[in-house]
């Protein structure tokens, strides 16, 4: 039964591969078998990260892209990470309406995923889905993380090329965002470029990188479009290839990959130790007495550890 | 030595407060004693937490909160967290060029917080510099987190009041955070209200509220500010205090105490049992080296966990 899970996900089959992320999501106990099978056959896709800030115009950027790609014959899967919306499911159901169009096209997989419960593990499960449609022969995955925190950027680092999206003018926190993009920008993109403001933050990000050279001395490429009138995204799409490229031939993208396998090793080992630990009923009991002890303050959070750790 | 310390940060001393923080960062082993001591003295505070989209202008409705607040003489607490950006320190420097003027006052202590290295631990951190300044008798601490992923929300919810700064007009990703204020928001801002739009977000808030009743029964107010101008802080500072007051009576205020132990608890069990499994050089190695078969695909990351489990 996993064996054939496996094999119609190596065909392709869009449930299998829907039942696939589920077991990862879940972190069932079939997970494991699945992925070691699944891992082997991953590698073949490029897998693009889009991050940035909310009203940027990620998701149109996303779809557009996303049916680029489908106009030249590329079957496409698309993972929205959305942890910020744990209980509410709102953005989730947005994205379905909005990708609406897309997912009624066969060569398109689309899928949301946020976060469940509180033992962690999104980003982990993020990164599993784009294995599972990697290996089932999808041309492209895009990866987009809706949060702009430190999960989201962790997820966005694993693509092969990391897009990040920003536009004209959005204040002064731009300054943050920038400072994490030296770090993770592959690409660079200036959405809703009809605006005003763009040369200025064109010129602003020019600046940012001329006085740092990565590790790779890649020089990202800033793009502009206008994604609700598909403007530039054939542009974008030949930055995200030109990127691939040249990584490809990088002595620093071994590097990479192996700061991105380290990262998963220790998102994994989190989620189990945590997970072996807390199993039992008793153990689940146990940290819910702590929990009401420290929220008395009968007890301190360190305490509560170490009786956990016993 | 380590009880002087404690002493010190109970009288208040800025010297004080800032190395023990500098030690819950470090997660040094003189931490936990530290914090054992620290959380019995803790509770006095109005905590605050401030997020919301970047652009939205908190840093400047932080500055102009502490103001009010130090103008009533009161001493008050910044813990800006910035977990975006682990290595450029950008964003770090941007802040304490900012909050210039407000840190030459001895009533106000000031301090970013950003990621180190890759074993995580910024939330619990954050918790912990949060507790410090409670114990060092601040009266109001406010947590202003930079990012709007899952670590940052985490870290707002455990305030005593939730603020969630938005701007009019945010475009279509407003969807996405408005779906998670709903959730954390005990107090919505609505600043920049000099621009277009006001009314319009305000009414789409007005009417996503109207569909939910939160656990606690709150209706969380939205207050309209131009924090530059100063304008609205006074309202916010009002309603600041009444959602603080309501919650204080509220009986479902118990299981959100009790959820923030719980989170807390397993925050620091993730790390400590991580650390744990990590400590000694040859372990050290071993997950050089296991990533390093990964990145290559010589093995997959579930067995290189099975390895390191053994």
């Amino acid at each position: 039964m996993k064996d054939s899970l496996v094999e119609r996900i190596f065909t392709g089959e869009p449930n299998a591969v829907a039942r696939a992320i589920s077991k990862v999501e879940d972190g069932s106990s079939e997970a494991a078998d699945l992925m070691k099978q699944v891992f082997a056959r991953t590698g073949r896709a490029l897998i693009i990260g889009i991050t940035g800030a909310p009203g940027a115009g990620k998701s149109s950027l996303v779809d557009k892209l996303a049916a680029f790609y489908r106009a030249k014959g590329e079957r496409v899967g698309i993972i929205a990470v959305d942890p910020s919306s744990p209980f509410s499911g709102g953005a989730i159901l947005g994205d379905r309406i909005r990708m609406q169009a897309l997912s009624l096209d066969k060569g398109v997989f689309i899928r949301s995923m946020a976060t469940r419960g509180n033992l962690g593990g999104l980003a982990r499960a993020s990164v599993e889905a784009v294995a599972i449609l990697d290996a089932a022969g999808f041309d492209r995955v895009i990866v987009e993380t809706v949060g702009v925190g430190q999960d989201e950027i962790e997820i966005a680092k694993t693509a092969d090329v990391c897009v990040v999206v920003l536009v004209p003018g959005m204040g002064d926190d731009v300054q943050t965002l920038k400072a994490g993009i030296m770090e993770i920008g592959d690409v660079l993109v200036i959405n809703k470029a009809d605006r005003d403001g763009v040369l200025r933050t064109e010129k602003e990000l020019e600046a940012l990188f001329s006085l740092s050279v990565r590790a790779d001395e890649w020089q990202p490429p800033i793009v502009k479009t206008v994604a609700i009138e598909s403007k530039g995204i054939e542009e974008l799409a030949a930055a995200i290839e030109k990127s691939r490229e040249f990584q490809r031939n990088a002595p620093a993208s071994h590097d990479r990959r192996k700061a991105i396998a380290r990262w998963r090793i220790l998102e994994l080992l989190r989620e189990r130790l945590v997970a072996q630990k807390l199993s039992g009923d008793s153990t689940a009991a146990k940290l819910e007495q702590l929990s009401a002890e420290v929220a008395s303050k009968e007890r301190d959070p360190y305490s509560a550890v170490e009786e956990l750790l016993k």
